[in-house]
C-alpha cells in the first residue's frame, strides 16, 4: 500500500514536470511565433496615395507650383486646414514608454510596436489613419512641449501608454492649450468600457448603482478615471480607491495633488485601512492593479451578488472560475479569452471617428458618459456572460460616433 | 497718316488688356482648379494595413497581448527596431515653414500640404512610407529638441523648407546626435541635381568644370550646398557666391558664419563687387535667387557658351527664350514647362531608398557626389535641352540607390 502511494506521488511528480514543460514549451513557441509574424511583415501599417501621382499635371497639382495656393490659402486661413490636408481623418497615436501595456517603463523604442498595433485598430475599426509617434521625452513639461509643436501635423491625438501622474498633467495642459481633441486613452478609454459594463451588469444583478459600494484597486491612469467617471453617472455610489497603500483616506499623508482630490468624490464615509476593509460588504470589485491580488475569501466578504472587474493584464487580480466558485454573480477580465472582456477598443475608435466627423475640438465628460451609454446599449438582454459587446459589433463605432458633436 | 498711327496705338492698348485679361482669368481658373482637387481629395496620402485585422485571434497577435513580447525585445535590443516596425521603410518629411516654396514664411499649417505632396513623391517614386510632420517652433534649439524627441518614430529625417542660416545648424546638430540619416533637402537634394545637369552641361559645351568660372547668387539654403558640392566634385574650379549686397568678399563685415566659411573654397581671388563684377567672363550662371535678376546685356559679358541655371520659383532669374536669345548655350530651371528642370526630386528618392535599405545612419559628402554622377550618367549623350533625365526614368531611383551605401 505505502509503495502504491509512494509510486502514485513519483507518477503525479513527473505529470506535473510534463505538464509544466509542455506549458513552458507551448508558450516559447507561440511567443515565437508573434515575433516571426512581425519580423515577416516587417512594418504593420503604410501609407497610400489617394490618387496616383504618375503624370506631369498630378505632379504641378498636388505639389509643385499647384500646391503653392493651397499653402498660401492656409497660411491665410488655418481653420481651413482639414479641407486641404490628410488631418481631417488624423489621429496621432503618441507615447512616452513609460507604462507599456504590463511591461512598464520600457521607453519609446519598445513602446512602437504598440503604438503601431494601435493604429491598425484606428484604420480597421474606424477607418482612422493614424500614426505611431513615441517621444524620448521624460517629464510632463517635455511631453507637454514636444506635442505641442508637432500638433498641427493632425487631427487628434491619441495620449497612450504614460504613466500617473504625469499623465493627468499632460492631457489636462493639452486639453487647454491645443484646438484639436485630445484623449489619454489608458484612462478614459478603459472609464468608458468599465462604465458600460457595470451599467449592464447592474441590470443582471438588479441592483442601482447609487446604492453600490465600489472598490477601485490601483489608483493610476485607469484607476482614477474609472473613479472618477463612476461618480459622474452614479454620484451617489459609495466608492472606495485603494492603492498599494490602502484606501485613499483623509487620515493619509502620502498622497499626491491627483489622489487627494479623489477624496471629494470618493470614500464619503472615510473608511480607513486596506484592501479587506474597503471590500466588506462591497456590490463592485474592480481592479486595475496586479495579478492574484484578489482571493477567494475576499469575495466571501462582499455583498450579495459581487461584481467582479480583474482587469489587470495579462493575468487578472482573479480568475473567472475561482472567482465564480467563491460566489461572484458576474466577472469581467482584460482578456480576449474569458467572457465580458473590458476591453478600450470598445471606445477610442467611435469617439475619435465622431470628433473628427463632428469637428469636436474637446472630449467632454459628457461624451464618456454617452459612449458608455451607447457600448452598454449594444447588448438588449445583459446575462452573466455577457455584459458588454465584441469590438467588431457592426453598429458600435457609429453608435457611439454619432454622439461626438 | 497720323490717324492711322493713333488708332494702332489705341488696338494695341486694347490688345494688351485683352491679353491681360486673359492671363489673369486663365491663371485664377488653374488657381482654383488646384484648390478644387484638393478640397476634393480631401487629403493626399492616407494610412494602409499590411495585413488585415479582422479576427481575435490577429488582434492578439499584433496587438495584446502578442505584441508585448516584441515590446520587450525591442526595449532590450533597441537596434533591432526596423526588424519589428514599419520605420525600416519610413520617412518624416518635416518643415517649420519658415521657407516655403517662393512664399517665404509662412507657417507650420501652410507647410502641410507641400509635405503632403513630398510624402507622395517619396510614395510613387521610391515606394518610401513617409509622413509630414510641421513643427510650431521658431528657433534652431527648438526644432532640433523636438525632431530628437520624436527621431524613434521614424526611419530617417528629410528636413525641408526651413530657412536659412538655421537650417545648417539643425541639420548639422541632428547629424551628429540622430542615429537615422538627416537630410535638409532644400540644401542637398538641389545641390546634388545642379551638379548632375552641370556635369552634362559640361559636356555639351566641351569644358572642364575646374577650368570654369561659376557664380552663385543666392546663399541661402540651396546658394550655400550647391558652393560646396561643387567645390568638391570640381575643387579648381573658381566659384563666386553673390548674395543680396554683392560678392562675398574678404572685405565684407556683414558675414554670418556660414558664409564666411564659404570664403574658404569660393572667390579664390578675392573679386569685389556686384552681379556684374561676378559674372564678367565666367562660363555658368547659377541663380537660386529671384525673378528677373539676370538681364540679357549680363549674359552677354559672360565667357565663350555660357550656361545659364536660372532656378527661382516659380519664376526664373532669366526666361528661357531671351536667355538663348542673348547668346547662351544652355539654360536649365526649375520648371516643368521649360527643358532641363533642376528638380529635386531627381535625387532625394533614391537617396533615401539606398539610406534605408543598405541601414546607412549618415548621408556623406560622397553619397552626394556618386548621386549626381549617377543622374548625370542616366542622360547618355546630353544636349543643350536634355542634361538631365526626367523624374519618371525608370532606372533614376535604383542607380542612386544602390550608391548610397
Amino acid at each position: 500500500m505505502e509503495t502504491c502511494i509512494y509510486v502514485a506521488k513519483v507518477v503525479r511528480y513527473y505529470e506535473k514536470l510534463v505538464d509544466s514543460y509542455f506549458l513552458f514549451y507551448n508558450l516559447k513557441m507561440k511567443l515565437s511565433q508573434n515575433l516571426k509574424i512581425h519580423r515577416r511583415i516587417n512594418g504593420k501599417i503604410q501609407i497610400e496615395l489617394k490618387d496616383s501621382l504618375d503624370s506631369v499635371e498630378k505632379l504641378s497639382t498636388y505639389y509643385t507650383p499647384g500646391v503653392a495656393e493651397v499653402s498660401q490659402l492656409l497660411a491665410n486661413h488655418p481653420e481651413e486646414v482639414k479641407q486641404y490636408t490628410w488631418t481631417n481623418n488624423l489621429v496621432a497615436v503618441i507615447s512616452d514608454g513609460s507604462a507599456v501595456l504590463g511591461l512598464g517603463n520600457i521607453g519609446p523604442i519598445g513602446a512602437l510596436p504598440v503604438m503601431e498595433g494601435k493604429a491598425m485598430l484606428f484604420k480597421q475599426l474606424a477607418k482612422i489613419d493614424a500614426i505611431p509617434i513615441v517621444l524620448n521625452d521624460h517629464s510632463a513639461e517635455g511631453i507637454i512641449r514636444t506635442i505641442k509643436s508637432i500638433a498641427n501635423s493632425f487631427g487628434a491625438i491619441n495620449l497612450e501608454d504614460i504613466a500617473a501622474p504625469i499623465c493627468f498633467e499632460v492631457e489636462e495642459k493639452l486639453k487647454n492649450t491645443l484646438s484639436i481633441p485630445v484623449m489619454h486613452d489608458d484612462q478614459h478609454g478603459t472609464a468608458i468600457v468599465v462604465l458600460a459594463g457595470l451599467i449592464n451588469a447592474m441590470k443582471v444583478v438588479h441592483k442601482n448603482i447609487n446604492d453600490c459600494k465600489i472598490v477601485v484597486v490601483g489608483v493610476g491612469a485607469a484607476g482614477t478615471a474609472i473613479i472618477k467617471l463612476i461618480h459622474e453617472h452614479g454620484p451617489k455610489s459609495q466608492i472606495i480607491a485603494v492603492d498599494s497603500k490602502g484606501i485613499i483616506s483623509k487620515d493619509r499623508n502620502d498622497l499626491n495633488n491627483y489622489k487627494k482630490e479623489l477624496l471629494k468624490i470618493s470614500n464619503p464615509k472615510d473608511i480607513k485601512g486596506g484592501l479587506k476593509e474597503a471590500i466588506l460588504r462591497s456590490d463592485v470589485f474592480i481592479g486595475v492593479s496586479k495579478p492574484k491580488l484578489l482571493t477567494t475569501s475576499d469575495i466571501k466578504i462582499m455583498a450579495e451578488h459581487p461584481i467582479i472587474f480583474a482587469l489587470a493584464n495579462p493575468e487578472p487580480e482573479i480568475y473567472p472560475e475561482e472567482a465564480l466558485r467563491a460566489g461572484a454573480a458576474i466577472v469581467a477580465t482584460g482578456r480576449s479569452d474569458f467572457p465580458n472582456q473590458i476591453n478600450n477598443a470598445l471606445a477610442f475608435p467611435g469617439i475619435f471617428r465622431g470628433a473628427l466627423d463632428n469637428k469636436v475640438t474637446s472630449i467632454t465628460t459628457k461624451h464618456k458618459l454617452l459612449a458608455a451609454q451607447a457600448i452598454a446599449d449594444l447588448i438588449q438582454k445583459p446575462t452573466p456572460d455577457k455584459i458588454v459587446p465584441g469590438i467588431f459589433s457592426p453598429k458600435l463605432v457609429k453608435n457611439i460616433a454619432k454622439l461626438i458633436k
